[in-house]
């Protein structure tokens, strides 16, 4: 029941947004009652909480067993690129709740969430600072600036890939992976110091 | 008085979100009464059609200046970028705005902006299409999905880029720009077909 609370609230966090959906909403869409809901959650705002957490608490576990890996740092980036993207069929709206809804948690739960998003960040980040180490990438890029640019591509396409669409999920992450790939691999023969 | 209204608007809708602002907050924060604000907008909604438009017509008017000018497609894409990137300073809260809150507006006022904002991702879709043309960009590009690229790192800078913070907005968007060049731009030497 608590799984079903958590995908119906989802889904109207993500067509009404949080803030005009009330908690009698969630309950009609599942023929429940309030008190079922508060039988689980405290409040809405512990329930987007929740929706927070274990969405980034997945996508971290699932991209660090990709950083830790023996694979060279440009695979990695494309797993990462695909994870985020093939992620959109079955996460899509819980990853729009994610970018759109977090400023309706309290401060202290922001902190929480904000750690844990940064942390997912430098994790890119630490993926281009290894290639740059390895001499896979060019050596003076700004990773951190790589980073967001990363994020902001794969992150934006929450918002108008059509997975089932005329392009596949893994199709747009070799395009990304390859765009990305070809403004910061270092191509053999450049000098060190360029 | 309008452009008062407007902007201490943007500035709620930036920080409550459009939902839990009412008229008598936007009143309030500038010393007027709800009287004062049916003088000048029917309703929130219509006042949120305005911003979105106003918005979406000023970035297009600039962008077609960009994309009718005589330059290189290289530079066009470089000017688009740069363009996005520098109105965070200035623009910054109109946009979150603008990405956020759409949702809110009614369907058909949905279907004006979003037609201005495909114009906007096409022209970007058409300077990569020229440059594929003018033999500038590699032959086999997906332009559609490079504009979403582009518009995906730029857009994402409207979260997290302080135009007041270490990197300058220019520094960004050259760094940018050299991300995507990177990607795209045909090397002297490769052939066509390949």
């Amino acid at each position: 029941m608590k799984e079903k609370i958590t995908e119906a609230s989802i889904s109207l966090f993500e067509q009404k947004g949080f803030s005009t959906t009330t908690i009698q909403d969630i309950a009609d869409s599942i023929g429940a009652t309030k008190g079922t809901f508060y039988y689980y959650f405290k409040s809405k705002e512990q329930l987007l909480k929740e929706i927070h957490l274990e969405y980034i608490i997945d996508l971290l576990k699932r991209q660090e067993a990709i950083v830790n890996d023996s694979t060279s740092n440009k695979e990695k980036l494309h797993a990462v690129i695909e994870m985020l993207i093939s992620d959109i069929r079955k996460n899509g709206p819980r990853g729009r709740v994610f970018f759109r809804e977090i400023r309706h948690l309290a401060e202290e739960n922001i902190r929480i969430i904000k750690k844990e998003r940064d942390r997912y960040r430098l994790n890119i980040e630490s993926i281009i600072r290894s290639g740059i180490a390895a001499g896979e990438f060019k050596p003076n890029l700004r990773s951190d600036m790589v980073a967001f640019a990363v994020l902001g591509m794969a992150n934006y396409s929450y918002n108008w890939f059509q997975p089932d669409g005329e392009v596949e999920p893994s199709e747009l992450a070799a395009i990304y992976t390859s765009l990305v790939l070809g403004g910061i691999v270092k191509e053999n023969g450049t000098p060190e110091n360029h």
